[in-house]
């Protein structure tokens, strides 16, 4: 603690992603980025981007993007909100909803981030356990509280609520904002974007780094009724009137126009999975159901860290979360068929 | 207020930031953008770009910006953080360092998103008052204080401090981090960058999206002695933990090694505001001695709103705040040569 920190920078306890490494060639299967490239429409927009547009600041309200987005999900302008990356959308969503008299609720296994937020906007939290098969138990969002928050599917896990359990936590939690954090959806899961009209306490996030092949990009967005929409604006227009980027917002409407590859990717993405997941279960794995662009698995006889390491040495870095519960066992991102193929191949050596 | 908000959000007073219409051309005056477009090296960069990079994320630490940023400013890589626009790196700043007992100061006319950012993170402020010439009295700021943030040159005055005078501020106020917003500085003003290693309570912030013409990028940077800089680190890290996306890196190290562009256009834009304020001198305008790429200017016979709405409808948008004090000034930011003309030519006809 430095005499110059503001007092409540102490008790921030700040995320850790996983790793970039910038200086090596690995078979990179640890942070769930996607195995293809962005639509080749992209690149044609990126060629054609008028540079000297640079030195204008772009539009604050993200007009355009914001209109694509509301037609692709079929909701109006007002139910859509764009920031710099999912994270920064999930922050501003801590901010300005689970700053409430009671703790907020999320499973004791999710995304590592949720705390870290809680932390440093101040907000107590509570951690129903994920079952031993590590299914979310609905029961246990029952009880009062100041908000709640799910990935779906889950993460680290893989494992997807189906709609109607998500209708269900709505239903059962009308004075609560629930955050659905649809940062995997496109792989296994249904967006809850078609419950926004019949719900007035529901957040839908997602995400173009993965399913659109854009986490270098750094584009969020959420879905809601208009009012928790005006309320992200307004934490969003008291931190930084211009999130997104102009190249940014050309690159965005570059991949919604291109639904084709959008879908071709995804598809191969989940034949992918499946294939490693049969693969794996062949060498003895535990694999979790997944409905998202990795597996969560564990070997009865491997301990994970060591596995994790035997890879990294064999060029392939995966997840390996050191957390109560989960420390046996790894998150695998799904590569092309090549690098799946060398992974089991590595894991076959090592086992 | 709605009953799904934090109790927080209904007190924030969220920041209007200049228009920026996209749906008409004007001679845009009035955002202080740069008249001139990015480097050339800018245009290469993008055209190399290799797009199946955007599919990974960029590397969190910003390690090769923040190498050149250090290099360029003489300083240690510790001592940089970068960040999507300086709008966020103030933020980031208000929060890791102004959450004090005691309320901090600013200038009362100044950049206006500051008592945004108070509110935000609910902090107390108090607004020693300008003299009538504009000028800050550094006495104002030899009280007890939580933190004291000045712009140099100062927004929307242009008017700078001397190198001394900040030297002084930072000396009067050791147990105070002093931050100077230095959005402007590269028009004629000197950079505190220099004063870092004797003073460990000063942070020194800048953008890309003046001088640089990069306001569409989004990039910001803060300096500062490494206890400082860590905890705007903890920060961004507990609230994304990639800020800048890959393709702004790789512009922002096009442009930083372009120096000599970077100072041909500055010396442009000097010499255009100098010719500028003569010409308006010249219709009967006051105009403030600016250090800025903007002038800030009154006609002691003509009302500042109605000449903007005036100067709108001849297509020219400059800036007018209905503030107090200053609800009867102008600020216009300087242009092409063409565009300088074109306003001398608008304010003539319309006096």
């Amino acid at each position: 603690m430095n005499r110059y920190w503001s007092k409540q920078l102490d008790r921030l306890d700040p995320y850790t992603p996983g790793e970039q490494p910038q200086d090596q060639q690995y078979i990179k299967l640890n942070t769930n980025e996607n195995p293809y490239p962005p639509s080749l429409a992209v690149s044609n927009v990126i060629r054609d981007f008028e540079i000297a547009q640079l030195r204008r600041y772009p539009d604050p309200e993200s007009a355009e993007l914001i209109a694509a987005l509301a037609s692709y999900h079929n909701l109006d302008n007002p139910q859509v909100f764009v920031g710099n990356g999912s994270d920064e959308v999930l922050a501003h969503a801590f901010q300005a909803f689970f700053r409430q008299d009671d703790p907020i609720l999320f499973p004791d296994i999710s995304y590592s981030f949720y705390p870290v937020y809680c932390k440093l906007y101040e907000i107590d939290y509570r951690l129903p356990a994920l079952g031993e098969d590590f299914c979310i138990n609905l029961l246990d969002y029952a009880s009062t509280n100041g908000g709640i928050i799910i990935p779906n599917p889950n993460a680290p896990t893989g494992i997807a609520l189906s709609i109607g359990a998500i209708r269900e936590l709505l239903a059962d939690n009308p004075e609560s904002v629930v955050i659905i954090d649809e940062a995997y959806v496109d792989y296994g899961a249904e967006t809850a974007c078609q419950l926004i009209a019949e719900f007035p306490n529901l957040l839908v996030v997602q995400t173009f780094s993965k399913s659109r092949s854009l986490a270098g990009l750094r584009l969020g967005c959420a879905f809601a009724q208009e009012p928790l929409i005006e309320a992200l604006q307004r934490v969003k227009n008291s931190f930084n009137s211009y999130p997104i980027n102009s190249l940014t917002s050309a690159i965005a409407l570059a991949s919604i126009a291109d639904e084709d590859y959008f879908q071709q990717c995804r598809r191969q993405v989940i034949e992918s999975r499946e294939a490693l997941s049969t693969d794996l279960r062949q060498l003895g794995f535990e694999v979790f159901p997944s409905s998202s662009n990795f597996v969560f698995t564990r070997h009865p006889e491997r301990n994970a860290e060591m596995l994790y390491r035997e890879l990294k040495a064999a060029g392939i870095l995966v997840r390996y979360f050191k957390k109560k519960r989960i420390d046996n066992c790894l998150r695998i991102t799904i590569g092309t068929e090549t690098e799946c193929e060398a992974l089991v191949n590595a894991l076959q050596s090592i086992l």
